[in-house]
């Protein structure tokens, strides 16, 4: 009998009858004897229409105060879904953050969790009771309430799971599991029954958006077996069939199991981005830092950086960011940066994407950075940025052309296949 | 300087417009160096909102869950009015009842205040800051969250002006003070600019819908100067006259004082009551609460009891209650004491309203009670049971005629006259 922690997005909550939906859900595997825990997210519209409130009154919300209102979303959730379970007969008992509780620091709206009491959840799984954890909020060391950042909720769900030793996180999702690429842009993409740690990470940074990049990282620090799994296939689907449905993220080490597998896993594309270069800069220490320092001072995150070899003792330095950012950062870089470092001048795109194949077996393969290269070059798509980790492969290119460079990508290696 | 807690009910913080209005309110307060708590209700409709998204998911909502979910609309409110005030320059901080902490008993919907933690808004209050403080609820020594039933937040503000030992707790509320009578029935109804304790308790409990019983006999207790005053005036009102507005409810033990008063301060009327006798009841002792144990058992609140003399070893018992429980008391009646007490059986009458009269300066007036029986009866409106304190006359009579009585007693007493 599993101890599993269940996380239900706001779609999946976000009316009565799905509530109910989900409470019937939940008790199909409490009545199969696992030990449950759920962590619902607010029903969905509920965190905007508390957000824009909060706007009404304050230009620049307080972050403090954001965070009490924001939060209430997640509580009502959590007291109708135990509710529903009780009205099912299952014994069941809701916890706002403050009362698990999940200490996180003081980073208001941003939090991150710093340590999970995980005792009184325990008596209830002792005692038969299905904990329902409202997700994304926390409380600090001063006893104020925190929110974890959008998305947050996945975060809960799988800290909670590593706090609690489960033996699965299952993140209940819209989508039916992780896919080799958007079957919004290739019809033919194919569900992954199981992916590693490494390759989900460079998945959703690289703009796949089926967990938050954070929850990732935290089921890798603890090894939490987390599976994203579909909540819209029937309630009274079978435990059995339903607990191997969707997409296991595994933390293989083994490399027998690594050389099995395909050679890529994946493609992504992350749009929305924007490009700056910093025009003829004396390359000599110390300048990288001068230029991006101010920038992540702002808060604004850098994501792809890139600065080729010298020539005369000057480079180019490029990164992307974020479009919304891109304004605001050429601003600074202008104002404060430039009259230091003396380059020559900063320009910006703001009409790029991110193209980025993953796989674990690029490890033991060459030529694969190679064939991405051939593939685009044959369709004409320029690339204007290279970044590779040890298993991604990014390229920045024209906004124009990322969905032609998914699905040509997805082609070339194959992942239409089995 | 004094330090004030001001509470604010639901329709003044009804719209972000009228966050902004209390806002302003308070921070004209604030600049005139008085020290504030603050003590919102939900924004009107919310709580509704709420109850009725749990009644959707549960046919008997469970009490601990329903807290869960009902306190959020009073976090929601701290959260918005501190950020109102923190945009007109005022230093503010919102708390939940688990914050500050208000602690109750576990009696879910219907918990009572034990103690209250103050000394996290004693901080508040030296720095010069605003604290908001969410009314309606609290936590219980278990950690779990509780609220005070409806209209719990006036008890809240008066609860906590009891702790900080508040010179004044201001009940802003849309109406400006206490009338001699409801001014929608008798346009001659003069506001009362005092009413002592002893009055407004009575008042309240005749269905005078100002001030909740519960936070009238929490400010007698812990003698907490209450003034019910307007959310409708002129936010910009200055200070020194707002502070002289509305009614100030006292505790005044001089005799002198109260012969100096009216001799009768208001009247009062309470609808859609419901009258149940219990005919030919064998009178001996445990009979009234073999009659009325289980009623109380069966959580439905009983008014004025009336047993008349006894007749051949034979009396009635008539009691009046809330319409609504009229049918599952008769039921009960029936079904679970006539078979113990043997009684000729239980009648009951939907249609039926208490009047009252209530006024300090009935103690030392004799003929009070005489001047009420002969209005009504020149009225020809019958009188089907009394019901007496020291300071309060009440008659319950036939429902149609409850206007007519309210009328003719304003008049017969002189109310209308200053």
């Amino acid at each position: 009998m599993a101890l599993i922690v269940q996380k239900f997005g706001g779609t999946s909550v976000g009316t009565i009858e799905r509530i109910r939906n989900v409470a019937w859900r939940v008790a199909k595997w409490h009545a199969a004897g696992h030990r449950l825990v759920v962590v619902p997210s607010a029903m969905s519209g509920e965190t905007n229409r508390l957000l824009s409130l909060a706007a009404g009154v304050q230009e620049h919300p307080d972050p403090r105060e954001l965070d009490v209102i924001a939060s209430t979303g997640e509580q009502v959730t959590v007291g109708l879904l135990a509710m529903a379970l009780l009205a099912l007969g299952v014994k069941a008992r809701s916890y706002a953050g403050w009362q698990v509780k999940v200490l996180t620091d003081s980073a208001h709206t941003r939090a991150r969790i710093v340590k999970i009491d995980e005792v009184r959840l325990r008596q209830d799984l002792e005692n038969g009771c299905v904990a329902v954890v409202a997700g994304f909020q926390g409380v600090d060391q001063a006893g104020d309430i925190t929110t974890l950042g959008r998305g947050g909720s996945d975060t809960s769900a799988v800290a909670l799971a590593a706090a609690l030793g489960a033996d699965e996180c299952q993140i209940y999702t819209d989508v039916d599991g992780v896919y080799t690429t958007d079957p919004r842009i290739v019809p033919e993409a194919r569900r992954l029954h199981t992916v590693t740690f490494e390759e989900m990470i460079e998945m959703a940074s690289a703009g796949s958006k089926v967990l938050q990049i954070r929850s990732v990282e935290f089921a890798g620090k603890y090894k939490v077996p987390t599976r994203v799994l579909s909540s819209l296939t029937d309630p009274k689907l079978p435990v059995a069939e339903e607990a191997r449905s969707g997409t296991l993220i595994t933390f293989e080490e083994d490399p027998h199991m690594a050389m099995e597998k395909a050679v890529v896993s994946g493609v992504a594309a992350q749009r929305d981005e924007a490009k700056i270069t910093v025009h003829a800069v004396p390359d000599k220490p110390g300048i990288a830092y001068a230029i991006l320092g101010p920038i992540a001072d702002a808060g604004i995150n850098v994501d792809v950086i890139v600065q080729n070899v010298s020539h005369d003792g000057m480079t180019d330095l490029s990164f992307t960011l974020s479009r919304g950012d891109m304004p605001k950062a050429i601003r600074m870089l202008n104002e404060q940066v430039k009259p230091h470092i003396k380059c020559r001048e900063v320009t910006g795109d703001d009409r790029m994407a991110k193209v980025s194949i993953v796989g674990l077996g690029m490890r033991s393969h060459a030529g694969i950075a190679a064939k991405m290269f051939r593939t685009l070059a044959e369709e004409g798509i320029n690339i204007q940025m290279i970044s590779t980790s040890e298993i991604k492969i990014s390229v920045v290119i024209d906004e124009k052309y990322a969905e032609l460079a998914v699905r040509v990508l997805h082609k070339a290696f194959e992942l239409d296949q089995e």
